[in-house]
């Protein structure tokens, strides 16, 4: 892709990262790895692009490393963050939580908790029950006072419950 | 820009955080001003990229408030980060992070610390010293070990030096 060459005069890790993940659309597909939608028909209708569009980001990624592409059935694969893609989550949180500080008028659409301590989570990242920045697995969606359940994909409305981050969404049900 | 509209069936505030910022070039704007680097032609020399793109960018961030724009000499302008901007901080630091943990064999390129503890920060941006996530404007930035001085533009020079955040930047030397 062309945007791997554009930034190559800036050495800046910042730069290397939107390599990765600045495309259009990417960092909305890690979003919906996030949240454990893992096919790619439910990814489709999540995320309403084009085939052809979400091939190549998930293609992308797979090459970089940030994510994993298995058959579940002949023909038929799903998706998973690697352990690097994982690591994007605190860089996710961040951004949500700056476009609903100034842009959600009823507040977060979604909101996310430490499993464990049954805390909403902080600036960074961070659980203010026991101070630590937890990993997305021991962390928690569920619709917020902003959410606006209009959209009636199987994803979408899988969402609509809590929901363990990176357990894969159960939508066939 | 087509970007704003694209997302907009994406009850998201990852999505609305991306139609601000997630324009090719943007974030790395905003890291040069977050850097310090306030003159058009500065940032022009930093970023290397041609005139209408960066004017395009700011022009952008303007007007969704993230950045301010003053006039310091008749007909020259310097820009800055708004309230609204400085909080993408954790965002661009963590992604950053993300950016030197898989792509950075010789080390972090540039090195961030909360200068009253004069402590490196960890993940999510938090400061070990005093636990706490601290504003931008007590992070000073530093070169790593990881650092290439192969740049030769005016803020890339002054960058080699320990600077703080939001700090304007002096390249007139």
């Amino acid at each position: 892709m062309a945007l791997g060459r554009d930034y190559e005069k800036q050495n800046c890790s910042l730069a290397r990262a939107l390599e990765v993940i600045g495309e259009r659309w990417t960092i909305l597909v890690l979003r919906d790895l996030f949240y454990g939608i893992h096919r790619f028909t439910d990814l489709q209708a999540h995320l309403d692009i084009p085939r052809a569009v979400l091939t190549d980001r998930l293609t992308r990624l797979t090459a970089e490393g940030v994510v994993r592409r298995s058959e579940y059935q002949r023909g038929r694969y799903e998706y998973s963050l690697t352990a690097h893609g994982r690591e994007l989550w605190p860089a996710l949180f961040a951004l949500s939580q700056w476009g609903d500080r100034h842009n959600a008028p009823e507040g977060p659409r979604r909101l996310f908790s430490h499993a464990p301590c049954a805390t909403d989570l902080a600036a960074g990242g961070m659980c203010p029950g026991c101070g630590t920045v937890p990993a997305p697995e021991e962390i928690d969606v569920r619709p917020g006072p902003g959410a606006r359940p209009d959209r009636t994909d199987a994803a979408s409305v899988a969402l609509r419950s809590r929901h363990r981050l990176l357990t894969p969404l159960l939508t066939d049900a």
